[in-house]
């Protein structure tokens, strides 16, 4: 049993093997905890129809791409979320946004050709004729695809929407900004709509 | 040929030198898999001057840092690929619907201060005495610079917009969503704008 | 002083443990100058009065998560840092442009509900009534808590603002793309709001 240890002798600086591949094995453990993780975050802000559209074909895509999806409802998109089914006691302020807030994802606008109220119909007849799913089809494959929704509390509370009137989804729940930022950390992309 | 083998003596729980190594090169592969690529991938998607202006700006600025660019164009971005000059024949519906979106990038409205119409050229004005490249220029420089563009294919579709009425550019294509998600997976960021 | 070298024998071919301890240490430094820094990267572009409190907001919990945050104020944005009581004195255009641009953050309008300009003070309200900061303390402790400012100079030149004429902030600094697209690259994410 012999062995040639000139190779060792050689780099003599670096001689003590198992100290350097100890670090080393420390280092690539950190690396570890700092990669991305498999996960899309998306920001849901805008609350138009066709940002709240994109947003969820882009959660589904996600989805067939093994990806996990973590979805953050916040500002004008809380109202997306509203049951128009479902209706909760509010004092006034609250009850005068819920009326001028979309009563449910059926009635939000066009970020553009809006048109007085037409272009939204007309876009979704269009999208029906051209064989895309609705809306509402993409957030219920959404629920069962283990996509999941948080809802920004703080919206909520400035817009006095409560947990109540949302639609029924498998996985939603409440959360602050520290909650976003901890998804968002990890996640190998975050971006806004 | 002498060699000091104490320090291996006193690692005997490490002492399988060669395994570990091994091991942790293993472990070093899947993290270089994983880390991002140096790329950056666009999602145009609100369709406004300034909007695009700003893609094209950034693209052009991550060129220059020796990144890869991949422009994904959604919604009502696409439109700002239409070449006024090619003309297709289309059905009423898709008509329609070219007579309502911007028919090229010089059309474009402003997010803001769109003013009934002077907004835009105002703003080009400006630009153009402050020595601001104008955008076709930018989307001239991309195209030569090896800017990718991606063209959603259901926008196309919901739109009515043809590939063959689209602005002549070196690297355009016309994809998924699927696509979009594998371009951004890797990317070291991805924002819609 | 013996030691069993039999593992050492098996692995022949790879024998220059040296070697690939060398080579595999530059791999894994080649990762670590890879790797995300635990820095947010924000874009603030649309200058609605929502869309600048959600940056602001998302600033704040990230620096309570420890992590460092820019934000890049480009186009519409950059009227947000305007203070009132600064004046420089400009040409007539740039005077123009100043007129139409909001004069400081509290003049931001709405992104939706602007309602000839009650919804912002409406909003407002209610945030105040629900214990939310206002957007200049947010501003505030986000200069005080190190989230730096950086204003694209290119909007600045081309709406005419001056620096002169921002707020007074322990971090703010003028750049133009390219620094944005260093400041992106190695962040944990960067969006644009």
């Amino acid at each position: 049993m012999s062995v040639d240890i000139t190779a060792k002798s050689n780099h003599e600086p670096h001689a003590d093997w198992a100290e350097q591949l100890s670090q080393l094995t420390g280092r690539v453990e950190t690396l570890e905890k700092q990669i991305d993780e498999d996960k899309l975050v998306l920001g849901v802000m805008s609350g138009s129809f066709d940002a709240t559209m994109a947003a969820f074909i882009i959660a589904l895509g996600a989805v067939a791409s093994d990806m996990e999806v973590d979805m953050f409802f916040t500002f004008w998109a809380t109202a997306a979320l509203r049951d128009p089914k479902k209706r909760v006691s509010k004092g006034i302020l609250d009850k005068m946004f819920g009326w001028m807030l979309p009563s449910s994802s059926r009635k939000l606008p066009l970020s553009k050709m809006q048109m007085f109220g037409i272009g939204p119909p007309m876009i979704r007849g269009v999208m029906k004729s051209r064989n895309v799913a609705s809306l509402e089809k993409l957030m219920q494959d959404a629920g069962e695809l283990g996509v999941r929704i948080h809802v920004c509390t703080m919206s909520m509370d400035v817009m006095g929407l409560k947990a109540e009137e949302f639609i029924d989804y498998p996985n939603i729940d409440y959360v602050g900004v520290g909650s976003f930022i901890g998804m968002a950390d990890r996640a190998r992309q975050c971006f806004f709509l």
